[in-house]
């Protein structure tokens, strides 16, 4: 039987602009991504602040995908926003504006029935919140984290000690060079590692995936998509599936990672073909089963 | 029983500098790296000129590799030289000069012995000597082209008439953009296509390859190494083992082209180990099935 997940992370309001078109205010946030992606797999309970323009409607989402919401706080004043650009390379996103507005004074106070949590995914928030989240609960089995180049370079003395306490960083090939400090991606890798996390996954956009762990490396390329609309929450889509798939299987041997990871690449590929979380709530699960097949004729060969 | 390759390009003296390293005068070129990476798999002939300052010691490594130099025409004057740098991301080399030399009034004329060729590679040089060499070949049984950014701009008329006869195109990722018009890589990829080659191969660098042929995606990772000294011929390197394969295994169905690409991905991992040709020449058949077999480590996953 499948165990919960929690999540804590940022819930948002992101306004959009792609090559390809843009939105406003809309839904968005890590602990949204990612919790609507991992509940195709799994329980999941979220731990986020909004503010009091956050609706009934906007609930809705959570509900539909029977998301547990009791931790999710709300708060006097305006839920926290972005505001992001993408060039047609659709790699990076060029922030524009961030307004913290709620988040600014968030501390997390887990439900007590969240405290027994298994599975933890500490979306990309400050570290201290961060351990914050993880001095109350009880007995994880498993914690991956998320976390950024501001952090790296502005908390890194509370990022290292939250990175202690972690099993899996999930992070993008520039953070895990910059963190590593080495230009070289597997030397870099290997100082990450060093730093705590047993399980290294870095993402690298259109590219794909590399995990590192103690004694393999996998690889897995990004789906290859003719519409790529917008790229917002990729990686927390990515990582909703995977920490889905691991909280499904319950089992942490090599061949369930390598396979959370392919089901973490075919939920952000269904992210991005569309604006917001359009691409992702509508989703069933054959369609993810049908990708996942996809997935192994993109890579498979046969020595002779 | 494996058929021979013909192969047409530079034989160069490349002067590299990169952040671990630098090398003068050193042997490289398209059709060098080409043909000693193949030479692992396959008999090759070379079509190429050098000047008068290409010793028998430079030819040396080519005869140590049972590599046919009957098409390698030696004109007075001085070989072709390319010098170039690569920062820390060696992604992309930044040329610093080119001097054609004796290639400037190279026409190709090929020994009566190579025109049964079957399995011909055209090396990234100006594609009216690319077509030259294909009037000359009776019956190929299989055409591989590289181009580059300078043909696609300069020559896109010849270069058009060229792949409208060849099978395979092998480029990298920002060619296939700019000569497919896209920057979505899958429309790009379909566009080039359909100006003829049946196969495109898309090299990505440190990320690795995409093959889009009619029915089929297949990705394939570059090796992680933990040090790459010098790029130089990787993908040259790559496009030997590919051709190689294919000429040794004398089929051309999908699992046998996914596993060329998979022997041009050891061959380039091999070349960037080490300045010039140090990493490929002293290779072992064992060492390449020993890769072979890391390759399958690092891409394998199991559904449930």
């Amino acid at each position: 039987m499948s165990s919960s997940i929690l999540v804590v992370g940022s819930v948002a309001f992101d306004s959009v602009k792609t090559p390809f078109g843009e939105a406003e205010d809309v839904l968005g946030g890590s602990a949204t991504y990612f919790s609507v992606s991992a509940s195709f797999f799994s329980k999941v309970r979220v731990v986020a602040v909004v503010g009091s323009d956050f609706s009934d409607d906007h609930a809705s989402i959570f509900k539909r995908h029977n998301i547990d919401t009791s931790g999710l706080v709300r708060a006097d004043g305006r839920t926290f926003r972005w505001k992001g650009e993408y060039g047609f390379d659709l790699n990076e996103a060029h922030t524009l504006d961030t307004q913290l507005n709620v988040f600014e004074t968030f501390r997390p106070d887990l439900p007590e029935d969240y405290r027994d949590a298994e599975y933890v995914f500490l979306g990309n928030i400050d570290p201290q919140l961060q351990a914050e989240v993880l001095d109350q609960v009880r007995q994880p089995r498993v914690v991956a984290c998320d976390t950024m180049n501001f952090w790296i370079s502005g908390k890194l003395e509370a990022l290292k000690k939250t990175l202690g306490r972690v099993d899996i960083l999930v992070i993008n090939d520039g953070e895990t060079r910059m963190l590593g400090g080495e230009a070289n991606l597997v030397q870099a890798a290997n100082n990450v590692r060093a730093m705590g996390p047993r399980v290294l996954i870095v993402k690298r956009g259109e590219y794909g995936v590399l995990m590192f762990n103690e004694d393999s490396v996998f690889a897995a390329p990004a789906f290859p998509l003719e519409e790529v609309f917008d790229p917002t929450g990729a990686g927390d889509s990515f990582a909703g599936g995977f920490m889905g798939h691991l909280a499904a299987s319950d089992s942490l041997d090599d061949s369930t990672f390598r396979r959370a990871i392919v089901y973490g690449s075919v939920m952000a590929s269904f992210d991005v073909e569309e604006f917001s979380l359009k691409g992702l709530s509508k989703l069933t699960k054959t369609e993810i089963e049908g990708r996942f097949g996809q997935f192994q004729k993109l890579t498979h060969f046969d020595a002779l």
